[in-house]
């Protein structure tokens, strides 16, 4: 039995929670609070970042991006692509995600709505708000054109690409931040493809348990769980 | 032949260089300044950032990640490690240098001194030197505690964190500001194990090209070619 140390308000645990289920692989989870510096989970991991994946022989792998990449190596689930180019291409995609769309968008809107109130209480700050709210019209936009070209994100096939994605857009859902039914001035919607996409990743059962998740004193937007939002 | 667009004075291209050369892997290079955001590379890469690697069929291979993962994938070096648990190991200790000591070190030394000049011309300001002093202590008393264990920064064997490790380190030395020869308070070396490793790392041929790099209108510090500094 595996075990992750994890929050979950953290998009990086959230894809490491989707990648070991979308290979079925078993785990118990254990919830840490890293900007508390507790000294047990620093002593795991002297970087301070969840998520932390314990092996059965008690070792522990630190970082989303090698917990990910450790998972998919051990199964046989080819979630990083079939070739090398093809894993250069969703390697390019999860990165895109897990640095740029979080640093542009999931820290501004998820920062000021959720992680300051875990980490000093603080209130939202509509200036970053209103940052965040327009950074990520580009990001939906690039989804939108890459989901007119291939199935999903990174090629025809569903792979780490959607996990990344999936799992910084599933954070911002539950506070309501993600734009879905925007239009453009004659009305038309303007993210179809990406709420589509989205529709289809929230229906797997990988994702299930995420949207099961309460935050404390947080209420989830009400489509948060919604399968037809 | 591949195609390495790349910046001399950028951390992340110094380790796609390495990996290429290590690797007996052919290539030219392209020097970009991205943040001009240039229409012909935002279209080769559209988050922006170097590294990019054409290959000699033309296709593109954006950022340091993909780019060095890919070189690994298609040779036949282990510079990942030998099984997926050492792979994770490797990956995190990347991840340590290209994320944590470039956002707490690289950014505020290099920053100030190098980028600053590029980007907008500016003057450093001693806050942000003071800063990255400050943080490159931790950072090289760890890199003292994993050599003092192993005697590569991820294993007993050379591996894709040494290069990112001395990727960051090396645009530091070039303006003089790894602090090499520091003492404790009865004169004792603080960073004796990892000057030696650097200078391991220094004297591979995969490092001679860049340590012949130089940057416009800025000398290097004088021990910066020297590989018994």
């Amino acid at each position: 039995m595996f075990t992750l140390h994890h929050h979950p308000a953290n998009p990086f645990s959230r894809k490491a929670r989707i990648v070991l289920a979308e290979n079925g692989l078993e785990f118990t989870l254990i919830e840490e609070e890293p900007w508390k510096r507790p000294p047990a989970f620093l002593a795991l991991n002297p970087a301070g970042e969840i998520p932390v994946l314990e092996e059965p022989s008690g070792r522990a792998l630190c970082g989303h991006r090698p917990v990910c990449e450790y998972i998919a190596e051990i199964t046989s689930r080819p979630l990083m692509g079939y070739d090398a180019f093809e894993r250069a291409e969703v390697r390019r995609l999860c990165d895109w995600f897990d640095e740029k769309f979080y640093k542009e968008v999931t820290l501004y809107l998820a920062g000021e709505k959720i992680f300051k109130r875990l980490w000093n209480g603080g209130a939202p700050d509509s200036t970053f708000l209103r940052a965040g709210k327009q950074n990520m019209t580009g990001h939906l936009n690039y989804t939108e054109w890459l989901l007119k070209h291939r199935k999903w994100l990174a090629s025809e096939t569903f792979s780490m690409a959607d996990i990344s994605a999936a799992a910084q857009l599933s954070v911002l859902d539950y506070v309501g931040e993600v734009p879905w039914d925007k239009t453009d001035e004659n009305g038309q919607p303007l993210y179809e493809e990406t709420k589509n996409w989205y529709a289809r990743i929230k229906s797997r059962p990988s994702f299930k348990p995420l949207l099961a998740d309460r935050l404390a004193n947080l209420v989830p937007a009400p489509h948060y769980t919604n399968l037809d939002f």
